[in-house]
């Protein structure tokens, strides 16, 4: 029976912190779930419409993976919903299988979702969160950078009233540049009005607010409140004075409710089709949940698991898929909010899905007057502060190859879309790995006079021997590096005509793969051939271990030293046991 | 004007060893091209037909290619022209996209050549020859047996004078099981009767000869000559007693004369189509052509120059382009052939092409009473000796991950091509290889008592505190283990409530990418964050020298000390310089 309970709690964390749910923490997790709600439900509604989808559907995606997320997650402050960066990915998947606002459209979506779970749900039983190491910092950095500038560029466009066709970077700015004497007067006002506010709202309210005498946590949680009033304010302008009449557009009718039952697509084409953003939108949006999961539970000494912050994920996924949503994510900035309103247990995370739940309930009548405009204000806002261009510097600065990876992805995601842009940045940064690696450091070493200690002969004043040749390899041996040291050794042999023994110092060895003991193998028979024996030295205890079964070790016809002075002590000639003329 | 010599020397082998070219040299050479050039002729005209081109190709193809590696190759005898694994993929590569004899099918071979040649040009100039070590040894094995089975399926129903269509081998197979009673009698006599003598020739011919007198170099000349006697046989047999009229499959008429000067295709659209086919062209070809020259290089002591080769056989594959002929590359056993006639410059290369010529010139009038199926003999005889069975057992007992990469690779490319299977075989053994580094092998070290040096706590009795936290990581930090380095640190400081430091210490830290150093730098403020400090320990000097510059240094609170008995002794409480009680 405890091995039951023990099994269950840690499939659940919710059983480990359920139990010492406390008032006090119910206290403070209520308080940041009110803030985060208030920062949610302009954020859904934007996010939403970025992906193509109704507004109401941000809400929905705001609901269910809440819930399960609090009921599988590790983290105890992750906020889960729709993000901007995933919410792009998802309108560059489907934007080419089916028009926007079609009812086909919110099918693709939840269907994006339903195997975006699968994929995650299958990774974090399989344990494959690995292979998210794949998106190395500069690549997801790239990609983040460029998604924002994608995502600010469209909006643009929505935010100036200018109807520019397309989704493509280059596409919008020029179609931009081209229109911009016929934008709508009206709409480029508010939107910008809004966009000053915004801006101003993220420095400038919170210390004003507190000039005025209202105590912190209440500046703080109206100040995160700034977009809620921007978008207030704004749709009760246009229902005022019935600005639609003029040309401003609006979000429109909203239902009113909560939401629905739905049912992915079943059709395997359409899910072949949708399989790679799919695994994209999930490799993503794991890895930019998990460094926010990790640095916030670093801040109160917790820790996540990855592998099951994968099925958590994974779940808020199919229940998005399940209740009209669409992928999402743990996000960043409303993560950050939460912990900081003192979130204590993934309980907040609940009471937010209850908050957004009542917005869908109560609110939805009056967002119809909600301008498009001022989502897109409240999108570009968010999005800038994830455009990181000190990052270019810094990795220029560093190091060049990650650079190359940096640049490629970037170029790659606004200029040819997402999908080519991940895809370039992970090619470029393996094979930078692969070059980088291919040629591992190798040393001739030779022995400091006196010592039985070895050193490289290019640094160091060494004794060697024309007859024996003492290598070192810094690296383990794996299929990238076999064939250099392969290169090495033929290269050796092939400028010293009086050698009569290699001998490999393998101390930083770590591992032999099949490629490199093929290699060996291959340096083994070569040189026997041309009158050279092969020894080993100094060869780790699991890597012997490995080598004992292979034809590698029965085949070689020198000799494994426990240590590179036994085996130069051995091997020299007219230099039997003690030291002497080399 | 020196140095213009030594630049054109290293750029043009010939410059070096033509200058030294004597009588002597000329004789050996001499007997190895006719040797080489008795194999050749039938297993051109056999790889032509298996690339689905006429056999006259096959001749073309070893005649300008054989040229110019004779003027760049850096190997003294690889043996260049048709091979097996090039001509199936040739075959697969344009099967799709035109059909077999058409006039366009052949112009898509010399355009899959020709862009071949351009990727390899490139990659030798650019120095790309590491983008090779994707294809581990495992990769090349599985690949390059499937392939042989692909092929001996194929020309097994030539042989046996079935008409099943299709190129799949699960198709090919069940196809000929189901026609079988169809079988025509006459060509499976004639095909049986060829392959049991020329599998019998590999190995008893040779005896034979030695013991009817002959001296040794006649006799393994004669005995190389096994497939062309087949073929002067069968042809004869065919001739004499007119066993076209009897359904048996011939050549078929031949045009007579040198290769044609030919132009591939500019069509852009086309080159798009046959660019990966032509990049897996290049690689294959390349890997295979390489390790067979290194191993022949080997053995006299000489080597070979991976960048140059790839210039060399980017040469051959323009020549075969304009040439009439198709892809080409260094092939084993001609090139062994070559070795063991006694091969001593790259001259003999350039004198098989003589032979050749004179071949295309004089036999062709012969060559339309050759069976088509004596040529499948020719070939299946050719490819089983690639089959390497033995190398699933022995990866399986080494590595089960490298077993997964070859099975994937072997049933890959079975079961969909030669391109899924390479994908596959390539995708996965990365993907293995990041696993396993993705988990590096961090040890918690403590104090050897009354020593200096440190060892891991799990495996010695060694000192440790338990406000000092001391972590070895046994490899180069990179993106692939990064987030494996938070985790672990995460993981510590959430169980130990009284760490007050971590020292890292990194001796066995030979590289810090840019994605390591995000993490270092979320490491060291998550561990301030909860009141600990960042140490370093025992960096090594060019890594201290990239960090120099960066951001992490410069807010690092920790010290970074020379050796870690050093840092021990500073952080340990109540121990400030000298030992005492910790």
């Amino acid at each position: 029976m405890r091995t039951l309970t023990r099994t269950l709690a840690a499939a659940l964390p919710i059983l480990d912190w359920g139990r010492r749910y406390d008032r006090q923490t119910l206290v403070q997790d209520g308080v940041a779930a009110a803030i985060v709600t208030l920062m949610l439900i302009p954020q859904s509604l934007a996010y939403a419409t970025l992906a193509g989808l109704p507004p109401e559907v941000g809400l929905y995606a705001s609901i269910a993976p809440l819930l399960l997320y609090a009921l599988f997650g590790t983290s105890r402050v992750l906020a889960v919903g729709p993000v901007a960066v995933v919410s792009l990915m998802t309108a560059t998947a489907i934007g080419s299988l089916a028009a926007t606002g079609t009812a086909h459209y919110a099918v693709l979506a939840l269907t994006l979702a339903f195997l975006s779970g699968l994929i995650l749900l299958a990774m974090g039983l399989l344990r494959l969160g690995f292979l998210a190491n794949f998106l190395s910092h500069p690549v997801m950095s790239g990609f983040i950078s460029a998604s924002a500038l994608l995502i600010t560029a469209a909006q643009l466009k929505t935010l100036l009233g200018l109807p520019v066709p397309g989704r493509d970077f280059t596409d919008i700015v020029w179609g931009m540049a081209q229109q911009l004497p016929q934008l709508h007067g009206l709409t480029a006002l508010l939107g910008g009005a809004t966009l000053a506010f915004l801006l101003w709202a993220r420095r400038g309210l919170r210390p004003l607010l507190l000039r005025a005498g209202l105590p912190h946590g209440l500046a703080d949680a109206l100040a995160r409140a700034g977009p809620v009033a921007g978008i207030a304010a704004t749709a009760w302008l246009a229902w005022q004075f019935d600005l639609q009449a003029q040309g401003l557009k609006l979000v429109g009718p909203v239902p009113q409710g909560l939401p629905p039952l739905t049912w992915p697509s079943w059709d395997l084409a359409l899910w072949q089709a949708l399989a790679l953003p799919a695994l994209l939108i999930s490799v993503v949006g794991f890895v930019e949940s998990v460094s926010v999961g990790q640095t916030l539970a670093a801040k109160r000494r917790q820790r996540i698991e990855p592998d099951r912050e994968l099925v958590a994920l994974g779940a808020s996924n199919l229940g998005a898929a399940f209740s009209g949503g669409f992928p999402v994510t743990g996000g960043f900035a409303r993560s950050v909010v939460n912990f900081d309103a003192g979130a204590q247990t993934p309980a907040a995370g609940a009471f937010t899905a209850v908050g957004i739940g009542l917005a869908a309930l109560l609110l939805t009548p009056v967002l119809r007057f909600v301008p498009q405009a001022t989502l897109a204000a409240t999108i570009v806002v968010a999005v800038l502060a994830l455009v990181d261009l000190s990052m270019f510097r810094r990795t220029w600065a560093y190091s060049k190859a990650d650079f190359a990876a940096l640049l490629a992805t970037f170029v790659g995601t606004l200029g040819w879309g997402v999908e080519a842009g991940l895809g370039a940045g992970v090619l470029l940064s393996l094979a930078m790995f692969l070059r980088r690696t291919s040629r591992p450091h190798i040393a001739e070493v030779g022995r400091v006079p006196g010592t039985e200690s070895f050193r490289n002969v290019l640094r160091h004043a060494v004794e060697s021997d024309p007859a024996l040749l003492s290598l070192r390899v810094d690296e383990s041996l794996y299929f990238a590096n076999a064939r250099a040291l392969e290169d090495r050794v033929n290269a050796e042999m092939a400028a010293r005509p009086l050698l009569r023994h290699v001998v490999l110092q393998c101390s930083a060895i770590n591992d032999i793969d099949t490629s490199a003991l093929e290699s060996l193998e291959a340096i083994d028979s070569r040189l026997r051939e041309a009158g050279v024996l092969l020894h080993l030295s100094e060869v780790k205890g699991p890597v012997m271990d490995r080598l004992q079964g292979t034809g590698f070790l029965a085949q070689l016809r020198g000799q494994v030293f426990l240590t590179h002075f036994q085996a130069v002590q051995a091997l020299a000639p007219g230099q039997p046991a003690l030291g002497g003329a080399g």
